[in-house]
């Protein structure tokens, strides 16, 4: 009799997915797949979320949804406690599953660079809670400088730390939000007068982009009324204050909500297993994506960190993970058939940010695009990586309807008090 | 020098934002509309957002959308803390606003009879926050039946008090989120098995319609899985625990979710600012929407208390709220005028309420109608009657999808810790 593998999947995320779907079309293997949240997040929209255009169930599909027809797989939402590496055993909450191979799939949450007070009066954007959040404090400050205009230029301040893909495309939203979107709703403030402010740590926004794209896009951000400070730390963060280094000197910094952008560490469940973990909490990963000494488990996508033959580890974006998921799907059954395996290598097929309506910045090998067509070829592939087809429509939809009335129509202030 | 009249609106309602729109036309007047959010509910639909259809921007448009282009309507967002008739001023969090006319509109929260306990036990749907709480207690009662198949039973269990319009509503649509759009998505229990009690007082569901209706729409939620218990009071409420009592005796039963639909009273900020009000804390008022002894002070829709000739009180729904809105509006302006102005008198239209896929009934004046004519009607009406573009197409994309697939898309726990 032939006995069914038991793989077991944590997160449902990027990686997490392709791993699944590739691992359900063999019917040798039974998968359960394990989440804290019952739906599947787009993160590179998330920030859409918080700037009030999309809604949070157009980015977030619900998990059951994309298996309900894969029947050799189950999903639990739960959450996992403990690895037991030895004994191939995933501690749940309340139960514990044994498997035959484990995929490690659990991702990254905000990370303060172990300053971790900074939280408080610096959220992050990683999850449809946060999103929630710092949609409620930008719409709540709009409403409060309306009921006290002689406060609206303290109020209508935004500070975005770091300046990679989701800091830029934050600033970029907020400006147009508040300088075109909502600029006719009030009457007691100008909302064209808010002020944006993009701290980068580094010499560039978009460090991992083509130097040319990056000048680019701090100009652009610029004419979009975003003041872009470079070369500037940030050495700490209280309520409604940022306190920066930079060759100018040191000074401190007001703003009615500060965002962090700045920084991700894989989530703690690695650290607590006994894992080698590098800075980031990430695990060190062989160039199978897995353990040396434990080579039925892999660790995929932003939990894990996968040296390339020139010692760096590869970027924390979703084709990463996504292609990592494959791999090991595809490493498991070729196991499990009793066949060896190459090595795992990332293929980059480029690399895009968005700066604001109508602007974008995309790189491919050998290429690299701006504006209107970059911004044009962004929608589509993010369209087109949208899980759901009911996403993808809604979606669409309200991009065009955005495009066409300059409109964010998700501004609700859902809970104010709870926020 | 002509002085523009200044008119408060309490409440961004129904009946609020019909009057703004009618005032606003007048340029002699000046129009401020104060809500404690900042959008508009489309109540009607709210059951859909509770039951993972609709999201909460599909039926929660920002005010400020709807008044951009009204120069003279001044938004603000903010609560009224009390009202002192007598020198024409409206008291707010901060500050206070003098008014020449004055117009409350803040309509009706869930009201426990006295029993503000049962609220822990039993939340109403009465706003957004009402709907995603229930949303989210809805789909985890399936996940932990999932992760604990041996109390699905005693978990699949969910209990609606009242048999009005919400709770037929609600109903219907439980059943059917249980009973046929999840039942693919789950590998260790059988949602099918889910049972939903519907509870009412009286001897008929929706009291308010022709009795034809009433029966017919008892028969079509059994058929569908609800079980209906009709000349059924609720004595107590505690903990997933509904003690009962009907002519076959008193019974405790159990439920994992219990729903309060039963009743309503007006916001308690009336009753603070020296208001004859009724035992619904609804402001009492004259055949012209206003008090008598300030009649320029008036009280619409669900926070006020009309009896029509034969002394009944008009009923609690938005075609009330929202023709006494448009009447105090004219009033208002002929007053400014110096005109006169007759009672207010409400025109039934209709009374329509939806039993499920494909089934509603509605009646007007002289014919009645039910099932899949009836349902095309109410998507229909619900559909023209939603505030602002943006939203109905959304609506109408997410009904298409859920008509063909028999999905639910929204179906997000968003915050599971929260709840």
């Amino acid at each position: 009799m032939n006995v069914k593998k038991h793989v077991v999947v944590i997160g449902a995320g990027f990686g997490g997915l392709q791993a699944v779907k590739k691992l359900s079309k063999n019917k040798d293997v039974m998968i359960t797949l394990i989440d804290r949240n019952n739906h599947h997040l787009f993160q590179p929209l998330l920030y859409q979320v918080a700037t009030a255009v999309l809604s949070p169930a157009d980015i977030g599909i619900p998990i059951r949804s994309i298996t309900d027809r894969l029947k050799n797989v189950t999903v639990l939402m739960d959450e996992v406690t403990k690895i037991d590496k030895s004994r191939n055993i995933v501690y749940l909450n309340k139960k514990e599953l044994s498997y035959d191979y484990l995929i490690i799939a659990t991702g990254a949450r905000t990370g303060y660079f172990g300053h971790s007070d900074w939280k408080n009066y610096s959220p992050g954007l990683k999850n449809i809670y946060d999103a929630l959040r710092i949609r409620n404090r930008l719409l709540i400050s709009f409403e409060e400088a309306e009921n006290h205009p002689e406060r609206s230029e303290e109020l209508l301040k935004y500070i975005i730390i770091g300046g990679g893909p989701t800091g830029v495309e934050l600033a970029g939203s907020i400006a147009e939000l508040s300088h075109s979107i909502i600029n006719n709703d009030f009457r007691n403030i100008d909302t064209r007068k808010a002020k944006i402010i993009l701290i980068e740590g580094g010499s560039d926004l978009l460090p991992s982009f083509d130097r040319k794209l990056s000048v680019y896009t701090k100009k652009r951000l610029e004419k979009r009324g975003v003041e872009v400070m470079l070369n500037t730390r940030v050495m700490n963060i209280e309520n409604k204050k940022v306190f920066i280094k930079n060759p100018y000197g040191e000074k401190e910094i007001s703003g009615e909500l500060i965002i962090w952008a700045a920084g991700v560490e894989a989530a703690p469940l690695n650290a607590n297993s006994g894992f080698n973990v590098d800075r980031q909490k990430r695990v060190v990963v062989n160039e199978f994506c897995s353990l040396n000494e434990y080579p039925d488990v892999y660790v995929i996508g932003d939990a894990s960190d996968f040296k390339t033959k020139d010692g760096k580890p590869l970027p924390g974006v979703s084709a990463v993970a996504m292609q990592q998921g494959r791999y090991v799907a595809a490493s498991i059954i070729r196991k499990i058939k009793g066949k060896s395996t190459e090595p795992f290598r990332y293929v980059n097929k480029g690399n895009m940010a968005t700066i604001g309506r109508k602007d974008a910045v995309a790189e491919f090998p050998g290429i690299s695009f701006t504006g209107f067509f970059a911004w044009l070829l962004w929608l589509f592939v993010h369209l087109f990586y949208q899980v759901g087809f009911k996403n993808k429509i809604s979606i669409l939809i309200t991009w065009i309807w955005s495009y066409f009335t300059f409109g964010a129509s998700a501004r609700l202030i859902q809970n104010p008090d709870d926020m």
